[in-house]
């Protein structure tokens, strides 16, 4: 076995290659994977059910075994990733920026891969094919580490995947390794050298773990305690339909809405109609004073109102004004998406510059914050980083730029001193 | 005295206000700091008198005695650096992206401030002036600990900005604060909760070592060791020039050249020729076997291969083709700036499309990647890092953005299921 070290710098060599690749050639890549995963689907499905048998036999609860699944249907969901992916514009070598410096010195700035990515995602094997291709596809070599549930498909996948790409060109060999122990992943966080980013894809704790055990950048994603404020401006019929589909569509999301705001102008007339279609769904109401004065539920305690339930449980509370609740989300909340419920255009336009959170809402759910739905096309993660990128993160978030200036025999010492020439600085793109 | 946390607070606080005010207030920010340095400037010059006097006693060095140094002339540049940045569009509420993800559903892009800066900058007391200006600009609240030796001016700059934002109004209260000692700049890089970007501007060791102790994402800027290839096809006369400019005309800097390669077709026309130039300026050459064989000079070492000098050295290789130079780059440089001098434009796109450095040049001085030289204003510094911002780093590394939607009840479970409506992901922006 290898170690980690000589994996990293395997895969540090391997995204040299990549980034000096034609755009075909790595969406030839692409379509490679898919077809070796539709022909492989048998031997691949297999291996899931081993690891299926296994967690099932170790007692992992339903919820997980469901996550853990790599089925038909994930298989033809791989598949149309892969192809709607090849689609996709490539966003290597575009020219974001160009400017005239002097007389023949131009300078551009222009859109290339980050170079060696570290991925740590938990139980879903299917994230490993779309992670993996996201990586192809900009030009970044990647070291992944899935859930150890998930080992045997996980393995099947990274080998399907690694023997395609290397039949299509040779110089695939070392872009998409598989890590399988924790040591391992250690290991990886300390190769700073070789590595550029860290994405984890999990818990709260997974991410602040590695962000205390490493110098390389991680595009971390942190809880999301969710939020929604019915304004007393909100048209009431819109706000329990809206802050229904937050909270009941599908509660075991980060974009799902974990705590409820209600103006004490409207709470009497809204929260007996809306706590009513909350019981109808079986969700479990918890309030604070003055919501349990206006309807009877269990009583919320500090650690409510920052708690990710991920769960049919929501937490109530009646505010007096709408900078009251900007300041409570900004307090409570984990920056990662909140929404407004009102016809006051005012008061929506304060509240979506206030609120310091990744995707903020205006008469709309939050399960919206996804990069499906923002048309993004796959998906790294949703990042509550405030560098880098920010909120749902499609390919642009592997990408970044070099500085690339082109004279012809201009030297610095002429733009200094007395007689120093002046650079012109003339915007061309 | 109070703690750095709630020093930390105060500036999440303060930086929520800088957020919701309009560029002109953020202007007249800068105005009264302007004035204020010039009205002040016996006070300020006083401070770092005392600060001169003292390292002086303490024995600093003269290197070191000058970048302390806070005089009329820096008062004249910080004043002319306030009005220019004035000047400087507003980076605020840009909308980036816009798109329809359904009828009466529109998503923004919109750039917005990253919060709280913490910024530990070493000896130039001007830096102050610098970065408290453009986090102003940029609506972001700064914490920042300079240099002990220019404790006094710090201080006193620090004050004298802080009094003249706080008079244009009450809301800056905490948007620029000063900390004193290295405890606290310990405590500063556990305040995760409120600190939203580090940014050290110093040595290679107190980057990594702050990028060691900190969950917080880190602007770093790693070591200069810049390249300069000669290649085959390269014009000699412009070689000569440029790889002059390159290592002489300010070697203390970290875009200056500290290895020369030689393409070994032109190695013993070339390299006697300019070991010439370099002679009369007093550079100390260091060379490998075949560059001493052409012009005798001292041995490189082993460790000159990855030395940045920021002095009169410079080691020479001779290199038997270009990309064993890329090569020789990316393994031995810190992927700050290269270049090549060639004819040869498949050669000069070679290079630049595979040589993995923040700026990449084509026949002119690798002393030209610096934020004023780009044409982007003041500068933050200049980022080795492979995300968020790389290279010379103006106002747009102080910047993020954030998502945006509007809807009018929009729910996501109407787009589930059977019957689920289609987005229409149409691009508006």
């Amino acid at each position: 076995m290898d170690s980690v070290e000589e994996l990293a710098r395997r895969a540090k060599d391997a995204s040299y290659r990549l980034q000096a690749m034609p755009a075909t050639k790595r969406n030839e890549a692409l379509e490679a994977i898919a077809k070796a995963i539709a022909d492989q689907r048998k031997h691949l499905l297999d291996a899931n059910l081993e690891d299926v048998r296994r967690s099932e036999a170790e007692g992992l609860s339903k919820v997980l075994i469901k996550r853990l699944r790599f089925d038909e249907e994930k298989v033809e969901e791989s598949v149309r990733m892969l192809h709607s992916l090849m689609g996709q514009e490539d966003p290597l070598n575009k020219v974001l920026a160009r400017s005239e410096l002097d007389e023949g010195l131009i300078l551009e700035k222009v859109t290339c891969p980050i170079g060696v990515m570290g991925v740590i995602f938990e139980a879903r094997p299917e994230a490993l094919v779309q992670i993996s291709s996201l990586c192809l596809k900009s030009g970044n070599a990647v070291l992944l580490k899935g859930g150890s549930e998930a080992r045997s498909t996980n393995e099947a996948l990274a080998r399907c995947i690694s023997e395609a790409i290397i039949q299509v060109d040779a110089a695939f060999e070392g872009a998409v390794q598989l890590l399988s122990t924790r040591e391992e992943v250690h290991a990886l966080l300390a190769q700073d050298r070789y590595v550029d980013l860290i994405i984890p894809r999990g818990s709260n704790e997974l991410v602040r773990s590695i962000q205390s055990s490493t110098r390389i950048p991680v595009l971390g994603h942190a809880a999301g305690i969710c939020h929604t404020f019915v304004d007393k401006g909100a048209d009431l019929d819109m706000a329990i339909k809206v802050c229904f589909d937050a909270k009941v569509q599908y509660p075991a999301v980060c974009n799902a809405m974990e705590t409820l705001l209600v103006h004490s102008a409207i709470a009497k007339e809204f929260l007996p109609r809306m706590a009513k279609h909350y019981a109808d769904a079986k969700v479990q109401l918890r309030g604070d004073v003055r919501t349990r004065e206006i309807v009877p539920m269990q009583e919320a305690c500090a650690a409510d109102w920052d708690a990710e339930y991920n769960d049919l449980i929501l937490s109530i509370m009646v505010i007096d004004s709408l900078p009251e609740a900007v300041r409570f989300i900004n307090l409570h909340g984990s920056h990662h998406t909140d929404a407004i419920i009102t016809k006051d255009t005012v008061a929506a336009q304060f509240f979506m510059d206030n609120v310091d959170s990744s995707s903020v809402m205006w008469n709309c759910s939050t399960r919206f914050a996804d990069g499906y739905r923002y048309g993004l096309g796959a998906e790294v993660g949703i990042s509550t980083n405030k560098t880098h990128a920010r909120g749902p993160v499609g390919l642009e978030g592997l990408i970044i730029y070099k500085w690339k200036l082109v004279g012809h025999g201009h030297v610095v010492a002429d733009y200094a001193g007395k007689n120093a020439k002046r650079y012109t600085h003339r915007k061309m793109l």
